[in-house]
């Protein structure tokens, strides 16, 4: 076999997943500055309502970008594995569901609801940045699709520091309001061991895989993107309340 | 008013009503010769297995479409009650659900499960009409995918003269083996009216009315194909037969 049939040859199960978990491991959001500081307790509350609300508009891209996928497939069996996922964010009522109990975090910082739920203050590169993965979602074939869930991997940990790090730092918001950080711990993991098993299953060529791997980077620029923003903005106001003063 | 501006109001709710069901009546394929054979007892073994098998890819549509509708909307109040329709055909299991119920039927009129599951034999034609649906659903503005499943307005009628009619006629089929056409009544019926209120509901202007009258003519048209090919692949076998004598 010449070199270059054998680098056509897909990566076996162990080394794809390694790959998947490095790129991972190293891109990340939990390692953005924003959130170091958001888990060191330095946030301002003005700064929690910022990436309060703007992560919102994440948020509601979920269902949408999951019946996407759902939309995808073939089989009746992943589709009914898969569709849990719309009920999780969408919940069986107006008040059940992530985007209700995120709703009640928005509260619980002291925004407006109302004016969370309209999105009507979603900074300009958050929506680019949501709308891209719902966009790569719709546009990618079902298991690259997948394959971009997968920083699902990584969010128990996350959600589990953050846990931590709110009620240590920002008792104020109530341990109540930080509800969906906790039903996001056992879910993210389910979801992302499933995603993960699915991916690896399918993901049959070596150029499958490595449009898999290409989708989770585009992920995790999509995550960093949004916070990167969030920053940007609450720096500028910041230096907008400095020249004031 | 100028004469041109009263034409771009857009229609009162009886009159768009009117219109849809107008173009639903005329259209909709229980009229088609096919159908009038069937339900007159008039098919043979052979004809039914064709409809049936040729059928299922039809039914294989509907909760990708259905998944497309749910990724369009905005509202988790309309996901939710949207999101019911991909689980009434894909069910809780690998034996319930609409697709399960019609492969039951597959096999009660004599077809094998696998291959009718497999929709290898599904004819060309049949194959470019529901796939029309599914881009139809794909790339139309949410009111105009949903005024789309509007022909479910007329399906509860012909389900019952279905049921009726198979009873008297195919007897051998076994009553039990109808159980998707009885699910069908109900939900059918469920299912048109809450389509038909958010349809009414929501096409606000005269352009999106008439893009939702051609969307309810087009899926007629769909229908009426998928009946099309299955006669003509039949009056072709019968004629292939007749010669080989």
């Amino acid at each position: 076999m010449s070199a270059p049939d054998r680098e056509l040859l897909p990566w076996p199960a162990e080394e794809f997943v390694a790959r998947l978990r490095a790129e991972g491991v190293q891109r990340y959001h939990d390692q953005h500055p924003f959130h170091a500081r958001m888990h060191a307790g330095a946030l301002s509350r003005r700064e929690l309502q910022t990436w309060t609300l703007n992560r919102y508009y994440y948020q509601t891209r979920i269902p949408i970008k999951d019946a996407l996928i759902v939309s995808k497939s073939e089989d009746p069996a992943f589709r009914r594995a898969w569709i849990r996922r719309v009920h999780d964010h969408d919940g069986d009522g107006p008040d059940s569901g992530g985007l209700a109990l995120w709703l009640r975090l928005a509260e619980a910082v002291g925004l407006d609801r109302q004016e969370v739920a309209s999105c009507r203050r979603v900074l300009p590169g958050v929506r680019f940045a949501c709308d891209a993965y719902v966009t790569l979602c719709r546009e990618s074939p079902l298991v690259v699709a997948v394959a971009s869930s997968l920083t699902e991997m990584f969010a128990p940990d996350l959600m589990s520091k953050r846990i931590a790090a709110w009620e240590q730092h920002y008792p104020w918001v109530g341990a109540e309001a930080l509800a969906y950080f906790r039903s996001r711990v056992p879910r993210a993991r389910r979801d992302g061991e499933e995603g993960l098993a699915f991916v690896v299953a399918s993901a049959t060529s070596r150029p499958l895989q490595e449009l898999c791997v290409a989708a989770l980077v585009k992920k995790t620029e999509i995550l960093w993107h949004l916070v990167d923003c969030v920053q940007m903005a609450c720096a500028a106001e910041t230096a907008a309340a400095k020249a004031a003063e």
